[in-house]
């Protein structure tokens, strides 16, 4: 699958989940490795005019997901990916519109992923995801592991 | 403030912020330092029938936040309250409504926490919370660092 229909796809898994749809999350885009991901500010704000820390954790999370589910649609695999655990800090307030950006962590190697799915059914990897601030550095960034299931 | 008044402060807080609406959060109940929220699965579901990791995570920080906040308003203290750091753990799926408990971490003390906020205007505390499968165990947990910061 080119990234063109995979990013339709991931598109349309975004607006089959309630949550996800409430929060009105858009698939910016892919390039270079990261996706990108934005929600409106209205619709994910908290009691004090700025994103809701539950919202940028929850945008930063899909967009690991979606890269992980990206890579492998575009190599031709279907697995289900599920998140395993996260870290989170939360950096600066935003007091704009959310975009994340989600790309495997340094160091990471989708090719010894994917080929650890296809020999053992099964594999993990871990990624990086941040929410940057207008004017520069980092509102929040997640650390997180995600894991993939071959289907049978 | 006693616990009843700050429990419906809380409700108001939950219904003012859009995403927490859109979860469809309530909060249940506080006793014997324990917090509980609940959201129903249908507005929490993913893309597997599952309840969606993102809402696991909001409603976990959200029990966390809640915590802190009532804490403090039963202690007769206004102050913002914001998390600062998280881990998150996703151990299980949940196919069930989702139902979040949040406490003081083990070793806290709330009491430390309320004196050095009071001295210092600024305080944090660790506060643990876990959602429940309905036939036992944990379908996941949080660990996160909550910073309060008094109103001038």
């Amino acid at each position: 699958m080119n990234a063109e229909a995979a990013l339709d796809h991931l598109r349309a898994h975004c607006r089959e989940m309630p949550p996800v749809a409430a929060m009105q999350v858009e698939v910016d885009g892919y390039a270079d490795g990261i996706l990108r991901l934005t929600a409106p500010l209205a619709a994910n704000v908290n009691d004090k005019g700025t994103a809701f820390g539950g919202s940028l954790t929850s945008l930063m999370t899909v967009a690991g997901w979606g890269r992980v589910t990206l890579g492998l649609e575009m190599a031709g695999e279907t697995a289900e990916v599920y998140v395993a655990d996260s870290s989170i800090r939360y950096l600066a307030p935003l007091r704009a519109d959310l975009c994340a950006e989600a790309a495997f962590a340094p160091g990471e190697s989708f090719e010894t992923f994917l080929s650890t799915l296809r020999q053992r059914g099964r594999a993990r990897i871990q990624v990086e995801a941040v929410v940057r601030l207008p004017e520069g550095g980092a509102a929040t960034t997640l650390s997180g592991r995600f894991v993939a299931i071959a289907k049978r």
